[in-house]
């Protein structure tokens, strides 16, 4: 297999995932399967289309339209099995932490094609990881996963493409640090959702009751 | 009248129906006139500005400054005008409707005339038309019409752009495909809103309520 | 100081007091210190992206990425220093003005060195001002500040940008057409909140109960 190849399956891998996580959400709010893929397309475009837009090269699912058909093959599927799974909340919190370790080094991997630098290359990691569950969440209402209270999310993230940066400087082959990435990515957020790893969250004051948040 | 000429006229009624929304939406948060141009003119240009970006085309509306205009004007005329409607949330349902049919085929023929091929121009008419009035909903915390459960809305601009890549294959001339798209979507989008007409849509289980949504 | 230098100044300054305001958002939202610089760069760089990726330049924290630092730096400080704030929500609005006051001009200006005509710089200096707030108001579900009723806002943006064009055509030197938009900005939007400046706003009638917004 060549690294084109790999890279190839990495993004593959990506939108199929997270495509599963956009219809799982498409379920809760009880969407007709037009919903469904509208979502899944959605959430797995949309943060390599960010990147891509950021970084001015050829949008990726433009470049290779299979892209959507792998994200619409997804959806579909998920629109006639959901109703088999437990827990489509959890199950979507699992696939998700997979979604964003397949994400995470697709990114670094784009961003390192295009030349940029290194904390470019981070924030692309990032960015494509970070933004599709987010236009997901705010889409569909729900609590973005990125912001949730105690639990790793963006940290995951940031710390996957990092661990690919240092490995890159140390010498490692590339596919070696994007395997690191994902790795890392992957552990975390796996430790967050099983074991409660969590950083230190402001704590002091919860916004006054006179200033309330956004409702109905 | 030119083809080229057609298609100005054919997005300039697109940017004045979808002005006419969000400048309905904005009268729901009864916001002051800055607030209607602000929200007509996000409502008109968002799908057309996200498809420039993902095409790399010259954004339209910075291309052609009198775009900004109509929606300014359309926004304005709202402001004085929207205690005159007996239901504003009707009318808007209605008149996003024709904003739909007007920029799916605007859409469409943008992405044609970037030389896409049919999945690529497909999904540029979806954009196209129904991006502009989700992030309207999402900016003004409305349901988004996208995500009505029970309602066509994105499989009447897929219906209608899979219509004028299909015309356009069997031969038809660009003006009449974009007609048959336009015709699709409003019809699809009519029926929905009069008679009802809908897809299965997933009802098997709601969310379960201790994952509740986002509230307040 | 030659122009080039107080143009970057104003560009950084603009960051760092969005960033301020994203960091405080957060803190009502009691994420942890990733989610703070998460949400600061957000809001300090959602508007200069857009306005970025509209314009097809670079986008200004991939040229040079010292931004990104600078938000970070400034979400870090609200981290460990938000506490000592009396109301959180009190200085949001007032920090946030001082970052309007930044990024209108900051948005001309960059709409100037794209030689973009008039109705164009008026708007990327509205984008720049208004989108980052916007993001991070709509990530963080709050009530976006855009569209707080009786409020100047949008208006704020609108006449800065328009005095800058204006005070160009009159024949000013830049940075004092500049230092014009900066000083009308905050002076509109600080008399907003000091004296309840406003426009008159829709009133007529709210939205009718049986057509709720969107809620939990």
């Amino acid at each position: 297999m060549t690294p084109e190849t790999a890279l190839q399956l990495l993004d593959y891998a990506a939108v199929a995932v997270f495509a599963v996580t956009g219809a799982l959400v498409a379920s809760r709010s009880q969407l007709d399967v037009v919903g469904f893929i509208f979502i899944a397309c959605l959430t797995a475009t949309g943060g390599g289309t960010t990147r891509d837009a950021i970084l001015d090269r050829t949008v990726f699912w433009v470049a290779d339209p299979v892209i959507l058909a792998v994200a619409t093959a997804a959806a579909i599927l998920v629109f006639f099995t959901a109703h088999l799974l437990e827990s489509r909340y959890r199950a979507l919190l699992w696939i998700d932490a997979f979604a964003l370790a397949a994400a995470v080094p697709a990114g670094v991997a784009a961003a390192q094609a295009s030349g940029q630098d290194w904390p470019i290359v981070i924030v692309m990691g990032m960015v494509t990881g970070c933004l599709g569950g987010l236009m997901r969440d705010v889409v569909c209402n729900e609590v973005p996963l990125v912001l949730k209270q105690g639990e790793l999310y963006v940290t995951c993230a940031f710390a996957g493409a990092g661990t690919a940066v240092l490995a890159g400087v140390a010498g490692a082959p590339e596919m070696g640090a994007l395997a690191a990435c994902a790795l890392v990515v992957l552990v975390l957020r796996a430790g967050s959702l099983a074991f409660g790893w969590r950083l230190p969250v402001y704590r002091t004051r919860p916004p006054q009751p006179d200033q309330p948040k956004r409702g109905p």
